[in-house]
């Protein structure tokens, strides 16, 4: 799969790397944040995914000659080239863990490095924080409101080409179960599974010979495709036949897919005729443009449904279909950088920081996390970035510092994890975010407050640009 | 960039193929349409996009001996899994050119080849054409409300990972200018550009230093973000006093970019200043959240703008974020196939067809395609797929077949195309198409009719699985 490469990247960061090494401005110590402004899907929380793609490919960041020579063909110059043969990424990276719930308008992840280095990964980084980071929120969704189900993802074909790649392993970390993407199961070690199409079913004269041929290939984990004909008159009927013939052979069928129609009724008239067949154990699987509302309004009519099959509406993220996660530079040379907005949440906040979770000491998490200077040990209360009435005083409150080195010099500071221990780790954290950030509408509003430090600092940054 | 390996796939097709293998199907000769049922963006029109990508790639379409072992530990038999070690695509292919304007319910692409292997591709043929087909429609849409802008791709950072690789491909295809995306344009031989980024002004302790670094650094090409303070006492003012002294070295500036606040104030208000300073020369691009809509609205305020930079909405398709295109057995062991839904809609269109695209005898299409059987020579009337009163003649057009050999079993029939040629073919195609088609709002439905002997045989085919 890809090979992720220096080019991957905007033009302007090689235009500005360009600048910075004539003016000998390249090695200065920079650091920028990666953040975002918005949860997803109007909700109260995101899933921060990609923090492990990106480490395990920054290594290969580099440029290839050929890359140079189209660079040389792109009118930049041969010092700056010869310069950029040696280009390894050796800076530092903070990050809160992959996995963990995240806000809007704290710092998720540091990089600390040369101007040029940590500049030039900006586009890759971004490119693989915010995709991942949006799929992955979409698929807690559907956990949430389907917490017994097997959610499977089915959405390949309709996925921005091979960004379905990591869609799959997002899905996976937002709690999914599976996916029918061999190629991600294969990589990502994700359990693959995947039932019959239509066209199986069509290729066959009659319906039922398609069935008894499939339950005969594939005793195991064999799902049958209902609706091809008529659901009720044709598929079902035939479906019971075929699972009463493969349990005088000792078989089990393991279950009956739905693609269409009402899902709720279908599932409903098949579990109950399932049923009646003395095949209670043979599972309904229902697939057809399914996403957490979807699924929300089938439990709310106890659909008795065991397996989501989910594809566009999980892999392309929608509605949103993007996360406006942006790297901004917070500090350089050693000294704090900002930049103004006539929009004051589009003001950054300089300085390298860190960023605490708070909970009671017997655990529960209180829904709100303070962001502080990074060395900064001692503050007792935390305040609204810019309404100045309002603060909470946390000096009872446990504080767990989230931003982890995970990369230092370049090397990583951890063996990669597994794909399931992020899983498991963002299950584990989920759990902890009281339910009123979970719901759907009108999520609570999770509180990133700023230490005094930070925010008279800041301010006095602010009226420094302004008189400008 | 991606290494497109027969694993790129969804489960079920394996599953699938290993019962033809063991029944001793998969090598019948089977048929698949590939079409979608609605345009994206509510749109009257769909540009057809990612043949060469799908062409380009199916050579390498086979399994590895390790993805051959992957399989080998999900219960795949051995005996399949050695037939599958000389897997290679080996089936035709008939498809509308790269870059055409196609419509709903039509076939775009037709596969022909053995059960096994027109099946096994089904995914990434999904994945490749609907993705690049949503972004290139929705850069036509740009390109049609800005025909003299220059639009240029911004959207890396917020593509779906390495999607966005594609994302540019298809842009430049719906009428693009060019790309930040560098990887993308050295591949595809796009127009690369770019200008600076806010981090850039920041590193310095004054924009006005930064603004001459960049200059004497970059004389050709030379774009100012004027923004990160404050645009019309700070950016714009330095910009000036640059673009002064370029003219002193007997250089021009090329350009200013306004990235945030109201971009027609901002663009008139600093087109005022510009030309009052003696450069009307320099350019004036945007960016932010464009999409058609933003940048008509632009227009209908007489925003003097040269240059749109669009990212997210762009790169993502928003607000669809995909093409829901499906593929159909429509034959098999020379069989006509059908699929029998509810959805009258939904039900599919049996028999290997051609598409002609009609026209007056002096070259204007009239707004209707017309499908028939691929061997049908004489016709003079289509219909209505569903509603038996409507008809229209059509003895009097010219048609053009649409659907053209591009592989022969396995071999594909013309040299690859540039990215530049199938981008001039698609405004080619698209100059063609009648204005109602491609307004915004509540556009023209463009026809797709049947002939007599393709309807009549589809109703006997309705009739005889209604009869099950």
């Amino acid at each position: 799969m890809p090979n992720y490469t220096a080019t991957y990247t905007d033009l302007y960061q090689l235009s500005m790397a360009q600048v910075y090494f004539n003016e000998n401005h390249h090695s200065q110590k920079a650091v920028f944040d990666y953040y975002f402004r918005k949860n997803p899907y109007q909700g109260g929380y995101t899933v921060f995914a990609g923090l492990e793609t990106l480490l395990e490919n920054l290594n290969d960041f580099q440029f290839s000659k050929e890359e140079l020579d189209y660079l040389a063909g792109q009118h930049f110059e041969a010092k700056f080239l010869s310069y950029l043969k040696d280009f390894r990424f050796r800076g530092s990276i903070y990050s809160v863990l992959e996995g963990d719930v995240v806000f809007p308008n704290q710092p998720i992840l540091r990089v600390e490095g040369s101007l040029l280095e940590a500049q030039l990964i900006e586009t890759f980084l971004l490119n693989m924080l915010n995709f991942q980071s949006l799929i992955a929120t979409k698929a807690r969704r559907m956990r949430y409101i389907a917490p017994d189900g097997v959610l499977l993802d089915f959405g390949l074909r309709r996925a921005h080409g091979p960004g379905g790649y990591y869609a799959s392993r997002a899905a996976f970390i937002g709690g999914f179960n599976g996916t029918s993407n061999v190629i991600a199961a294969k990589q990502f070690d994700i359990p693959v599974s995947g039932t019959m199409a239509h066209s199986f079913v069509q290729s066959y004269d009659d319906e039922l010979q398609a069935f008894r041929d499939f339950a005969q290939n594939r005793p195991k984990n064999c799902v049958l495709l209902v609706d091809t004909y008529n659901t009720l008159k044709s598929g079902l009927p035939h479906a019971i036949t075929v699972a009463k013939e493969m349990e005088e052979r000792g078989e089990k069928l393991m279950g009956i897919r739905l693609d269409s129609g009402d899902l709720a009724y279908f599932a409903k008239e098949c579990r109950k005729r399932l049923d009646e067949a003395g095949l209670s154990y043979v599972k309904i699987a229902v697939s057809n443009q399914l996403d957490e509302y979807v699924i929300k309004s089938l439990q709310e009519q106890e659909a008795p449904i065991d397996i989501y099959g989910v594809g566009t509406n999980l892999v392309v993220g929608k509605p949103d279909a993007a996360l406006g996660g942006v790297y901004k530079l917070v500090a350089y040379n050693e000294e704090p950088r900002i930049k103004i907005s006539e929009n004051i949440a589009k003001i950054t906040m300089p300085y390298s920081k860190q960023v605490y979770r708070l909970s009671l000491a017997d655990g529960p998490w209180i829904g709100a996390d303070a962001v502080a200077l990074f060395d900064e040990t001692e503050f007792d209360s935390i305040y609204h970035p810019f309404d100045q009435y309002k603060s909470m005083k946390i000096e009872h409150l446990e504080k767990e510092a989230l931003l982890q080195p995970v990369m230092l010099n370049g090397e990583r500071c951890h063996a990669p994890k597994s794909l399931q221990a992020i899983a498991d780790y963002s299950a584990k954290r989920f759990a902890q975010l009281p339910l009123e950030y979970k719901r759907f509408s009108n999520a609570h509003h999770y509180k990133v407050g700023i230490s005094k430090k930070l925010r008279d600092e800041r301010d006095a940054l602010i009226k420094q640009y302004k008189t400008i």
